[in-house]
């Protein structure tokens, strides 16, 4: 089994179906040379993970973390349709973290940490580790709780 | 006559003048190697077209549409004015959809489809389809509707 | 001396340590191939420089352009400790520049002008120019006034 497959089923998580987009003008992912661009994604529909709503409004920052590493699986869900192969994945470049906030919300840090402990975590201190923004959002599309996107670099 | 011209000619589109920037520090587009990275831009003066304004405000969803479609109109004539021929570019790679939005407002994504449906319809299946995010912003420089960031694959 | 950095001196600007990031997965800067991507970096703490706070609200255009300044020299610090020597950047390619601002703001363009006549005329007309995105965020982390994040091609 693929070594990044591997480390997701120990650590309990399946990768639900790759996103579908609701028209051909845009898919989850592309490769240009041996850097992959991801377009932004939501939480997946995962149990206990909350898919709308504000930080700093309905949402705790606990739930925000759950749905930025709920997004983390959508992307690598993506990811795997996309290159068949998770393997296939050197690191982690750059992430863009957006949080649906109230206007007074300031930890979008704190909650894209779901985002970015679960990555470093699989692909670990080399190649897990990015570089981030993580910021707040007036609004996301469907009033989902964060939208992330990121750049990878591929063996 | 060059060929993605000749298809804006078809659907009706007169390129305007590139957007002329108030200060030196900044330009509509650059080139590094075979990547084309485009400043964010706002939509083209066009007859119809509403330039300022939220979206869940005072615009509705197809005027948002309308405004994102002239933010490609005008981001084509940047690319106009940097690259000569637009011949040049093999394909759009990175779509970054910005929509002046209140905080109520979900569908920043079919906004964003005034665009992706464009550039999609001049490039073709092959290489007008992108990778995007669409997201709510809660003001953008001018109270304009929208502002995208593009990045794209020359030949 | 470096280059650089001797204009710094002539401008009176020290800079200070990098900014630590709160947790391991994440840093100021990486280098892929001839492409150094930064994180966003809010303002550095400097005599003077309000680093709380949201446009058109309790910061005033003028001091919001002040830490725009003081976010750029964050990031230089970010990329010092990274590269060792400033003077390994041939040009700066992309910024994205995010205000604070409350809804009815409509000048980040101009905040965003603190950031980038600095580093204009820190590399001058021929590198100092880049691309550039300047749009209002509904929230910051910690409620910095600007977050800042970069792309920059090595020689």
């Amino acid at each position: 089994m693929a070594k990044i497959e591997e480390k997701l089923k120990a650590m309990g998580v399946t990768l639900p179906p790759a996103f579908k987009f609701a028209k051909p003008n845009r898919r989850g992912c592309m490769t240009v040379g041996r850097m992959l661009y991801c377009s932004g994604h939501g939480p997946a529909d995962l149990p206990g993970v909350k898919r709308k709503g504000k930080l700093g409004g309905e949402l705790s920052l606990e739930e925000g973390q759950g749905a930025a590493r709920a997004a983390a699986i959508n992307i690598l869900a993506a990811m795997k349709e996309h290159l068949g192969d998770l393997d296939k994945v050197e690191r982690i470049v750059s992430v863009f973290g957006m949080v649906n906030s109230v206007p007074t919300f300031e930890q979008p840090s704190q909650v894209m940490d779901g985002f970015s402990d679960f990555i470093y975590e699989l692909w670990g201190p080399d190649n897990g580790w990015h570089t981030r923004c993580a910021v707040g959002m007036v609004t996301l599309p469907g009033n989902q709780p964060v939208e992330i996107k990121t750049e990878w670099l591929l063996k």
